[in-house]
């Protein structure tokens, strides 16, 4: 406990740390409305773990823009899970591009000159490549979102991370889109709340695999009874197969899963390999991770306390494969592969990924959010196969049979 | 009428005059069959408009590949309109993937180095980029199909010309889906044939537009009753609007429709405002051209010529759209414009196309035969969007309102 509240602190330390660099985006009036809306209530840092700590969040962490909720009323209603949600998924947002940031500051840094070195500050001036664009946008529907990306910069071609906040009321057929599996509602409109985040990042360097994850909370109201759900998951599209990333990444999610439910990880592995399918050329679009849906058990807090954890998860199980990798040499022949494994990409979002067809479904859909998952650059090859003994058939192999990272199976086989 | 025979003479001839060039591929294997099986009676020659003509096509036409159906059966029976589709969409895919091959020769001709001369034959060695590829598929349910792609070429960087001859058993949902308006057919399992030829021409340069046409004949039996009927179009896609070539575009096709019937050519034209629209953007794919479905009137054999005419008016409509612009200036700006508009036509191909769709559902789909449409490369910003007055913004807005080339309304309206 105390260390990860060390942890925090330290985050928070090197938060303030790096505000000065950021201090030119509009970023600064939103910590500074914050700020002076009077949260300085430090003392009460983590009293109560399970509440949503709203002032304590509100206080330290830089957003990246100002939550959708009015902040009067998620300060009104701290114990609901909607303002608990929509509090981690700023959170993690925020960590999330803060962290990708950091990668691009330090791959500019070699090759800046003194022209943009800020000789009153004595710090140099942020590339703008190297900073996400921050979009915040409301839905005339009720609810609204906050779009983050970074575009050709040196260490990601294209990253999007999105949250939306949205309400409203939604025919039956379209609630049970939003689940995997079916639910009579009885009622012929529906009240509905969605929040969620989502992020796709896809690297310059094809040795860094693509990553993606998504995690959303879902209320709707039949008949004075409120249904409510999470879903969500984490998954990993490398270009070559490093097998050692593979199983760090399958096991921070492991790790995670595991603080709630033994059981969780072996699931939702298999749902994340059984959805990520690329039915009409019988491949997975990745080496898989955990993917789950309709989750409302054991009961709501624990429920949200599992989806923190996966969501926290995602730093760890992806930031030191990118640190890795992000200056390995390679050349034009991997970055075609790259660019027809993007394309494979596109295919599967645009044909078969349900937010997004629920998305795009949507009247008035902003769709800048929901496509920002789509590759910078994407190609398309008539009867393309890659040679046999190659790496780029290593990599088909365990896209066409998934494979056990971590020996799960075997394990239980063995103890049977 | 004997224009036309004089044209067919001339074309013929060039053929011929080919022959050579394609001697090392497997087509000759099947010219060779075809003559070898004694069809030697030219005087024969056209002696029966209307009729299959097989005996003078096999003959003489260059096909891409043998056919789909035993040469034999399509012998016997001439006067089906089975057969008379199957004749029509091999004619077309082979005339119209040899006059892009002859764009592909002229451009290569000029950078021929000594080393690619044939001296023997006193020919230069054909470029291999210049030459469709041609893949003969057969359907394990029933049929098959010839996919023709260039790819990389010179003039075009990609280019899909595929025709497929495919029969079986559907269940009526997936029977429905390949009609655009409803009818209801009493079967469990309905035996079905379909035909069909489609392209998709993505040229290199961005100031030639990419062209996309497919004719397509159905046949479905449900309770001893044939249903079968028409369906198809043609549409361009340009990069850079110029007004003088959509004009000219849809004028040969008004010329096509008109032969027929001069209620076709508006009515055909709006279906295609309509079906080529990418709505979530509010856009459509390009300047549109002529669509149609469930053409069964006035009767089979006039259904058919008019499809006929349609599928010959492809190359008098966009080849001299690339021979004039084929040699362009143009940029890198231009490039990623192109590159981005590329991405739309993916986003409409995988998301909209009702074509695309159904492939991708039909159990042991040749995907690579239905994807061909999709471009070589293509790509992604975000919230990208053309600044105010220039060429660019100038084609969106063509995009988000259809224009009447043709000022036909206002010819109508000064009538009345």
């Amino acid at each position: 406990m105390s260390y990860k509240v060390a942890i925090r602190s330290f985050k928070t330390l090197s938060y303030v740390g790096s505000y000065k660099k950021i201090r030119d985006r509009p970023i600064t009036f939103y910590c500074a409305a914050i700020i002076g809306a009077g949260y300085v209530t430090y003392n009460q840092y983590r009293q109560n773990k399970t509440k949503v700590e709203a002032k304590e969040i509100m206080q330290l962490k830089n957003y990246m823009a100002e939550p959708i909720t009015p902040i009067s009323q998620l300060e009104k209603n701290q114990d609901d899970m909607k303002t608990q949600m929509e509090m981690l998924i700023m959170r993690i947002q925020a960590e999330f591009c803060r962290a990708l940031e950091k990668e691009e500051d330090e791959a500019w840094e070699d090759e800046k000159t003194a022209d943009e070195y800020d000789f009153d500050n004595d710090i140099f001036l942020p590339s703008p490549e190297s900073k996400f664009k921050v979009d915040r946008w409301i839905r005339k529907e009720g609810g609204g979102g906050i779009t983050c990306v970074l575009q050709d910069g040196r260490v990601f071609e294209k990253a999007g991370v999105n949250i939306s906040v949205v309400s409203g009321k939604l025919p039956p057929a379209a609630v049970q889109q939003m689940k995997s599996r079916g639910k009579n509602f009885e009622s012929k409109e529906l009240p509905f709340f969605a929040a969620g985040v989502s992020a796709v990042i896809h690297p310059r360097n094809p040795m860094v695999p693509t990553i993606h994850f998504n995690y959303r909370y879902f209320e709707v109201k039949d008949k004075n009874e409120v249904h409510w759900w999470f879903g969500g998951g984490t998954d990993l599209t490398p270009y070559y197969l490093n097998e050692e990333d593979a199983i760090h990444f399958h096991m921070t999610l492991k790790h995670a899963c595991d603080a709630h439910d033994t059981s969780y990880y072996a699931k939702f592995k298999k749902w994340c390999d059984d959805y990520f399918h690329i039915t009409h050329r019988g491949e997975r679009r990745g080496v898989g991770g955990i993917f789950f849906d309709d989750v409302d058990y054991p009961d709501q807090q624990r429920a949200f306390e599992f989806v923190t954890s996966c969501a926290e998860a995602v730093i760890p199980s992806y930031l030191p494969i990118v640190q890795k990798h992000k200056d390995d040499a390679y050349g034009y022949h991997e970055r075609q592969w790259q660019l027809l494994r993007r394309g494979r990409y596109v295919e599967f979002n645009l044909i078969y990924d349900r937010g997004t067809k629920f998305g795009l479904n949507t009247p008035e859909a902003r769709y800048e959010s929901i496509l920002m998952s789509l590759p910078l650059n994407a190609k398309w090859e008539y009867m393309h196969e890659p040679k046999p003994n190659t790496p780029e058939e290593k990599l088909m192999q365990v896209l066409k049979e998934p494979r056990d990272w971590l020996y799960i199976s075997k394990a239980k086989s063995s103890k049977t």
